[in-house]
C-alpha cells in the first residue's frame, strides 16, 4: 500500500481555480455574469481571467504577493477571484465602507504590490495612498495602482495610468495560469471588521477555499444553473465562497453596484434570481421598501443569511414575502459559514413560530469541517447536549484559515489545543443543533453567574414598545458586572425605566435583571448589522445604576 | 504567508470517516439503515462501527492491513465501510459472483488478515480457503475468518469460531478509531472485474474517497434525508462511494439481499425510496417484471446509472415507468463515476427521443476531478470538440486511485504523461459533453481507419429484427482488421446474413460494413451487462469472411 506514490495524475492540489477551467468547457455558452448591459459567457469569463492573469505576471507579480482591490460587486472583482490566484498571487478584497485611514493600514500591513480601485472609490483610495506614502516616510514600496473604469459607461482614468480593461486587452488568452505546487499556498487575505479587537489579516489556503466552496454549495443545496444575485459584498469572506461556488455550479452571477431595495427587487424579477446571500440587516431594507420599489416574488428565491443572529420574527416576515431562508453561522476565520441550520422535514409539521425559532438557531457543521463542538473554555470538556449549558463554540478542519498574517500572537491565541476558538458562546440542543448565546466577550459575569446578553435581548424584544435592544456589562460594586440594557423604542410607544424593569422581573431570573435601562435613538452597528457592544460598554461605564424609587423592586432586585 | 504553519485545528486529513461521526451527532435519531425487520439510527450505526473497529484492533490489525469481506448488501458490509478504516485498515469488498478460485486469488494477492463471510457464502468461502491453503504450501498466513450470521434470523455459525455480532458486542462503544495521520493512506482495495485483462487490485486513498463522495452527492444533487436503495452492490467501487455518501447526507440506507424486481419494487413503495444506483442491466429486470411483482412508482425515484452505456430507448422506457434517470460514466480506477451527464434546462424543450440521446452521453467531469480530456493517444494532443474525432478519454485529479497493488508495471501503464488513461475511446461534443465510442481495445483498425464498434452496434440495433449486437475485430488479409458482427435476433424475427449486410451498406460508410455476421443465441456478458468482447474476438478469429454470393455487394464491399 505504501509503495503507491503520488503522481501528477492522481494527486492534484485542490484549488477553486479548477472550477472556472471546468466551467469554460462544460458551461461554455451559458451566461456567467450579468451587470447592467454587460454580460459574459463562461468561456468569455475564463478567457478574461487568463488575460488578466497574464498581465499581472507581466507586472512582476510573484507567488504570495498581495493584490488589493477596492470595488463593489462588479465583474472585475469577480474575475479577480480567479485571475489573481491563477497568477500565483493572493487576493485582498477590501471592505469599501472603510475610511482612508483603515485602507492605508491594510495596504501597509499586507504589503500590497498592486492596488485595483473602482472609479467610484478613487477619492478614498487617493487619500489612502497619500497616507500610506506619508506614513511610510519612504520606507514602504508603494503599490502599483490600476483603476477599474465603469465597464458599461467608461469615464476615463483619473488615478494613475493603468486601467483594468487595458490589462485584459493586453493579456494572453492562451495563458492558463501558474501551476499550483502546494494546496496550502495562500489564495486570499481578508481583514476582519473586528467588533471586539483590531482588524486582523485572515489568510485562506487554496485547499481551504476549495473545500469550503464544496460544502457550502452542498449545505445550501445550490443546484446547477443557479442565478445568484450579489447582494452580499464579495469582500466578505470572498462572498462566503460563492464567488468560486457559482463557477462550480455553472450558475449566473448577477452583479449590482448598490444594495438598494429597488435594485434587489428589480434584479430578482428581471433575471429570475434563485439564490442570494445577505446579513439580516438587508431583510429590513427589503421589508421597508416603498411600494414602487417592490416587485412580487414569484420565483423561488433562496436566501442564505448570516453575519448576525436573525430574530425569528424577522425570518417569518421575509418568508411571508415569498423568500425561502436558510440560516448559517460563520466567521472570517472559518472561510465564511461553518454551520448551516439544515432543515429537517419533520419540522414541516410544526407551528410556524416554532419553525422560525428552530431556523433561527445556528445549526450543524458543514461537511468539510472535521469537527465542531461547544466546550467549557477552562477545562476544554464538551458541554452536554441539553440546550442549556453554555460553552465556547470551537471548530476544527481544513476550511479554517491558515492564520493571521504577521501576527503569531493572535494566531496562537486563536488555535488552542487542536481547535479554533470562535469567541462565540453557545449551547448544543438535544438534536445536535448549536445555538449561539453570545460573543465570548459579551457574556456578563455577575456574581460568578454567566448571563447571556442575547437571551436578555430576546426577552426585551418581546416587550410591546421595544423596537431594538442591546445588553452589555456595566461595572457593579457588589456583583463585579451587571447587565445594562440599551433600548430603542417604537415611534408610537412610550414607557419608563421602572416599567421595563418590572417587566424584566416578571420574565427573567432575578439575577439577570438589568441594573440600568438606557433609552437611545439608535444602536451603534457595523455595516452587517452587528451591534458594536464595545462602544456600548464604554457608555455603560459612565452610567449610574438604577436608583430604585419603590421598595418592592429594590428588595427584589438585590437578590 | 509562508510562515503560517499547518496545525491540528486547520489541517485535518480528509477522510469519509468524518461523515459518520458527524451523522451520529447531527442526524442522531434519524434512521440510518433498514434491513428487513432490523433498523438502526445514525447514533446506533456509529456506535456499532466504534465497537467493531475496537474489536478489529483487538485482533491485532494494523495500518495498511487488508480486511476482506464476501457479503451481499447487508448492514454489516455497510458498517465495515467505516469500522475498517477507523481501525486504520483497508477494506476489500469481494464481488460475490466470483468463483472460489478467484476469491482465493484475491485473498492471496491482498494478503488479507481478516476475512468476513456472510452465512450464505460459506460454501464458496470454504472452498476458497481450502484452495488458498493448498496453493500456498504453508507459505501463506491464513486470514482470520469471521462469519456474518443473518441478523434478522441467526442460523448459528458454521465457519470458524468468530461471529460478526459477537465482535460488535465485545467492542468498546467509546473507542473513536485510530487517528488518521495521512490522507494519502489507503482506505479500500477493489479488484477490477477485467473485461480486457487480469483482475487488478485498485487502491483508494482516504483523500480520494472523501473527494469522490463529495462530488458525487453534488453531481447527482442528492439532498439531505435521501432514502437510498442498495440495488447496486457495495462491492462495486464501494457502492460508487454512496456507502460514505448516504452518511454524509444523513440519509437512510435500505439494504436488500437480492436484487430482484419484486424486492426492488417492494422496497421503493414501502420505504419511499428517493435514490438508487444500478447498471442498465437492472433496467431490464425492472421492465420485464411480472404484474404481481410490480408496484406503481408514485414517489420521485432518482436512478444513477452507469457501468455500461445505456441505450436511449431503454432510458425512455424507464422514464415512462416514472423513474428519473441520470447517466454517469466511471471505472474502478476513478473511484466510481468520473463523468455525469448533467442535465441542462434548455433540453427540456427538445423532443423526447433527442433528450434521451443527449442523456445517453457520458457527460461532464465531476467537480473534484482536476481535468478530463479526450486525446490522441500517440501525440497526446486534445481532440477538437466536434463530436466526431475520436481519442482516448483521460482523467486527472485526486479522486483517481493510488495505483494497482503490487503491480508497478500496470500502474505505470495506467498513469502516463500526467494522466490516467481510461482505455475508453470517445469524442467531445461542441457543448463539452463527452460520449464514449468504444473501449480502446475494442476499436477496430481497418486499413488505417479507426472504426467504432459501438457506432456499428447502434446502427445494427435499429434493424427491426435485431435484439442485440456486438461488433469486434476479425483478422483480414488485406485490411489488417475488419469488423465482425455477432447478433441476437428477436424471437419473432428472421433474416439472413446477406440481408443484414445489404442493410449495413445502406446505413454505414462502406469501409465500416462488417465482413462477417454471426447469429448467436446469447452474447457473453459480465454481471454488469458488459459484453465480453475478448471472448467474441477469440470466436471471430475462427470465422470465415462472408463469401459474397452476389457481385454487386462484392464490388461495393471491397472499397
Amino acid at each position: 500500500m505504501n509503495k503507491l506514490a503520488k503522481s501528477l495524475a492522481n494527486y492534484v492540489p485542490l484549488t477553486p481555480v479548477t472550477f472556472i477551467k471546468r466551467a469554460s468547457v462544460v458551461y461554455s455558452n451559458r451566461t456567467s455574469i450579468i451587470y447592467g448591459r454587460t454580460s459574459f459567457t463562461w468561456r468569455q469569463t475564463y478567457e478574461r481571467c487568463c488575460r488578466l492573469s497574464y498581465s499581472l505576471r507581466s507586472l512582476n507579480l510573484y507567488r504570495n504577493d498581495v493584490v488589493s482591490v477596492l470595488a463593489p460587486n462588479i465583474p472585475a472583482l469577480y474575475e479577480m477571484h480567479f485571475a489573481v490566484p491563477m497568477a500565483g498571487a493572493v487576493l485582498n478584497a477590501i471592505n469599501t465602507r472603510l475610511d482612508a485611514k483603515n485602507i492605508a493600514a491594510i495596504l501597509r500591513h499586507s504589503e500590497a504590490k498592486v492596488f485595483f480601485v473602482d472609479y467610484e472609490y478613487v477619492p478614498q483610495a487617493s487619500v489612502a495612498l497619500r497616507l500610506l506614502m506619508v506614513g511610510s516616510k519612504g520606507q514602504h514600496r508603494m503599490p502599483l495602482v490600476v483603476e477599474i473604469d465603469d465597464i458599461n459607461k467608461p469615464k476615463g482614468v483619473s488615478l494613475g495610468k493603468l486601467e483594468y480593461e487595458q490589462l485584459i486587452n493586453d493579456g494572453n488568452p492562451e495563458y492558463s495560469g501558474e501551476k499550483l505546487e502546494d494546496e496550502w499556498d495562500a489564495i486570499a487575505l481578508n481583514y476582519t471588521s473586528g467588533t471586539t479587537s483590531e482588524p486582523k489579516g485572515v489568510v485562506y489556503s487554496h485547499r481551504g477555499a476549495f473545500l469550503s466552496t464544496m460544502s457550502l454549495i452542498q449545505g445550501w443545496e445550490m443546484g446547477t444553473e443557479a442565478v445568484f444575485l450579489w447582494s452580499l459584498p464579495m469582500f466578505h469572506c470572498n462572498g462566503w465562497t460563492f464567488t468560486w461556488g457559482v463557477a462550480a455550479r455553472g450558475g449566473t452571477n448577477v452583479c449590482i453596484r448598490n444594495t438598494t431595495a429597488e435594485e434587489i427587487y428589480k434584479s430578482i424579477s428581471t433575471h429570475n434570481v434563485t439564490h442570494m446571500c445577505c446579513a439580516p440587516v438587508v431583510f429590513n431594507i427589503l421589508l421597508e421598501a416603498k411600494a414602487h420599489e417592490r416587485r412580487r416574488i414569484i420565483s423561488n428565491v433562496n436566501i442564505l443569511t448570516g453575519g448576525a443572529p436573525p430574530a425569528a420574527a424577522l425570518l417569518e416576515k421575509m418568508e411571508d414575502l415569498g423568500f425561502h431562508i436558510t440560516h448559517a453561522y460563520g466567521l472570517t476565520e472559518a472561510t465564511g459559514p461553518a454551520l448551516v441550520c439544515e432543515w429537517q422535514s419533520k419540522w414541516n409539521q410544526l407551528p410556524r413560530d416554532q419553525q422560525m425559532r428552530l431556523k433561527a438557531r445556528q445549526g450543524v457543521s458543514i461537511l468539510t469541517l472535521a469537527d465542531v463542538d461547544v466546550k467549557n473554555k477552562k477545562t476544554m470538556e464538551s458541554v452536554p447536549h441539553d440546550g442549556k449549558t453554555m460553552g465556547e463554540i470551537v471548530l476544527r478542519g481544513s476550511s479554517i484559515m491558515k492564520g493571521y498574517l504577521k501576527d503569531e500572537k493572535e494566531t496562537a491565541k486563536a488555535f488552542q489545543k487542536g481547535w479554533f476558538l470562535t469567541g462565540d458562546v453557545g449551547v448544543i440542543h438535544p438534536d445536535g443543533y448549536i445555538e449561539i448565546k453570545d460573543r465570548s466577550k459579551d457574556v456578563i459575569v455577575s456574581g460568578g453567574e454567566n448571563i447571556s446578553s442575547v437571551e436578555l435581548e430576546a426577552i426585551l424584544l418581546k416587550h410591546p414598545v421595544i423596537l431594538e435592544a442591546a445588553v452589555v456589562a456595566m461595572p457593579h460594586p457588589r456583583w463585579g458586572e451587571s447587565p445594562c440594557a440599551f433600548v430603542v423604542l417604537r415611534k408610537t410607544g412610550s414607557t419608563t425605566e421602572t416599567e421595563i424593569l418590572a417587566y424584566c422581573m416578571k420574565y427573567m431570573s432575578k439575577f439577570m435583571v438589568p441594573k440600568k435601562v438606557e433609552f437611545v435613538e439608535v444602536l451603534p452597528k457595523t455595516e452587517t448589522g452587528k451591534v458594536l457592544k464595545k462602544e456600548l460598554r464604554e457608555v455603560a461605564k459612565t452610567l449610574k445604576i438604577y436608583n430604585k424609587p419603590r421598595k418592592t423592586i429594590d428588595l427584589e432586585m438585590n437578590v
